[in-house]
């Protein structure tokens, strides 16, 4: 006798890979799949691609059918939520104006609920991940990737900003004249505490009077894996690297202190690959909370009440790199559930 | 015969003067009155001289009599709006920790309602001021006055943070390591863009090389009237002090910016004394909402759409002064309705 699932199916779309998984209301990972983004056949061919994977998949187990309740599907933004459809996003050269949310809706007869990537970790870690137990109902995320992404879910809501770019912290500017940014700015947040932002840092302290050979050495010919390598430095003590990292813990710490003091939030989440180094920028990091905003040090002694500690309100990501997918894999749920997450909140 | 009309009584607390007024529900204002507060005798004698106020103010006319449906009081910040105890408060010393909203029941016998006095400001500017037409369910608010207030409506419904701080924007630092603030933190956008901040920046013009006479003649013996003697200038075409709110324009450009990008909210409103200068900061300010904020740049093409122009997404209040009054007044009124202005949004 065959036995029925619901299940809802996940996507994160990056502008490397892409990640496909078919989740029970459990949450639990079914199966899943990852494929290379083809991101110059563009995005109809994106779509087919994604639609007959999504195909195989649900294709159930001995004794089992999956019965699919919808798709999520976080992307890079910007994004138009209102409309489902993407905005020019510098990782999907070509892609913009390609209304995803219908035409994979056309591909799959499935509903389909499109996302920022950002916001579907948010949501992931807000249910499932950090904030899981802590019974708080606004949660500020960031993402330290190849860039800086930011989500927040504010009184149990997705924030979706006027057309659905749902504010980037990433690009609040943290030090006026600072750095230029690839968005035209200068010193935006993003330039110092993404992934290439602490490849530059490092390659500061590297030619300063604080260099070293280590770290002269890790950043010869820097790629991908600079970050990592950096990072071992520092786990070694390392004292450039560990430098390095007191200073992005400096500049995190900057663009944490105005988003505490503007929104006075219970709780902000650090996720992205670079937040894996958090040991070894957390000193650093509430050292500028700390000095930046009268809020975190107005708010501390009440939190302490909320959570378990003064500090732990900013917190590491639990969910690692799955965040986006299985936030994506959230959202039909969710809609179904009683549309606790609704597409857009605002004007 | 006496005709009866329900009435709400609004208060704005503030460190020099209180403002008490009886508003209609359609937010005419029918009396009022003004008086001086006494810090130093403390809040229970405050309290005190407020019933006795409102007693003498619902005194109802010829043939009318007045039905309170309730007090609302704005104060400044910070306060635990849950609790309704008012915060360590730099205008009001030795008043910090006072259950104002339940003494204040106690003496009126009427419900009260407390909000932060610049939260009441963002509500009056929402509901009947600035806003009022655009159709909009986010606003921001800024209040450049002796300090700098924020108050943010977060789809429909006023934003209160943790325990009711709800954000202070003006202690977002936009220049790390800048002029030390009140606060103990450097660079607070409040440095830069309150009253104070304004004669600062103009004594740090009128000692550099594009100081003038003018202007330095206006800061001999500053005091509560030099914001108006350098708006004066301005106004004239003086260009040392031109050049002054260029300065302020620009800081609260980066302060705004930030926001910008971190919440992409349709609409944010200036006001507080300060703000009546606008016509000679506005265009330094949008210079530096635009360099300094991709979301805004993103975003101005589609806001044309929804309002007027494409920089009107900042604009100046609609209420000045009385803000606070209004918004406090309309907080009776609003729970009344259908609480859609409920007291506490967070966790």
């Amino acid at each position: 006798m065959t036995k029925t699932i619901p299940v809802s199916v996940g996507i994160d779309l990056g502008g490397t890979s892409t990640r496909v998984g078919v989740f029970n209301p459990q949450l639990e990972m079914l199966r899943s799949e990852s494929m290379h983004t083809q991101v110059s056949a563009g995005p109809d061919a994106a779509v087919k691609l994604m639609a007959r994977t999504i195909d195989s998949l649900l294709i159930g187990a001995e004794g089992v059918r999956y019965e699919a309740v919808g798709i999520g599907i976080g992307s890079p933004g910007p994004i138009n939520l209102r409309d489902g459809i993407l905005g020019k996003l510098p990782n999907l050269p070509g892609w913009d104006g390609f209304p995803l949310r219908d035409r994979l809706e056309e591909a799959t007869h499935l509903p389909v609920h499109l996302e920022s990537d950002a916001n579907a970790a948010a949501i992931a870690e807000w249910k499932l991940g950090a904030a899981r137990d802590l019974g708080v109902d606004s949660i500020g995320m960031l993402t330290l990737g190849t860039g800086v992404g930011s989500g927040f879910i504010l009184s149990g809501k997705v924030w979706h900003g006027i057309v659905g770019m749902g504010g980037e912290l990433g690009h609040a500017v943290i030090k006026p004249g600072g750095w230029l940014c690839g968005c035209g700015s200068q010193g935006c947040l993003e330039t110092y505490t993404s992934a290439q932002g602490l490849v530059r840092l490092a390659r500061e302290v590297a030619e300063s009077d604080e260099g070293t050979s280590e770290l002269r050495n890790a950043l010869v010919a820097p790629d991908h894996t600079t970050p990592q390598k950096i990072g071992l430095l520092a786990g070694d003590g390392e004292p450039a690297a560990r430098r390095v990292f007191d200073g992005f813990g400096e500049k995190l710490g900057i663009g944490l202190a105005n988003l505490i003091s503007t929104l006075d939030l219970p709780l902000i989440v650090v996720g992205g690959g670079v937040a894996s180094a958090w040991p070894f920028f957390a000193d650093a990091m509430f050292g500028a909370i700390r000095d930046n905003s009268l809020v975190y040090r107005l708010a501390m002694p009440r939190q302490v009440a909320t959570f378990e500690q003064d500090r732990t309100f900013v917190c590491p990501a639990a969910l690692g790199s799955s965040a986006g997918l299985i936030g994506a894999a959230l959202l039909p749920f969710m809609n179904e559930a009683g549309a606790d997450v609704p597409a857009v909140h605002m004007a």
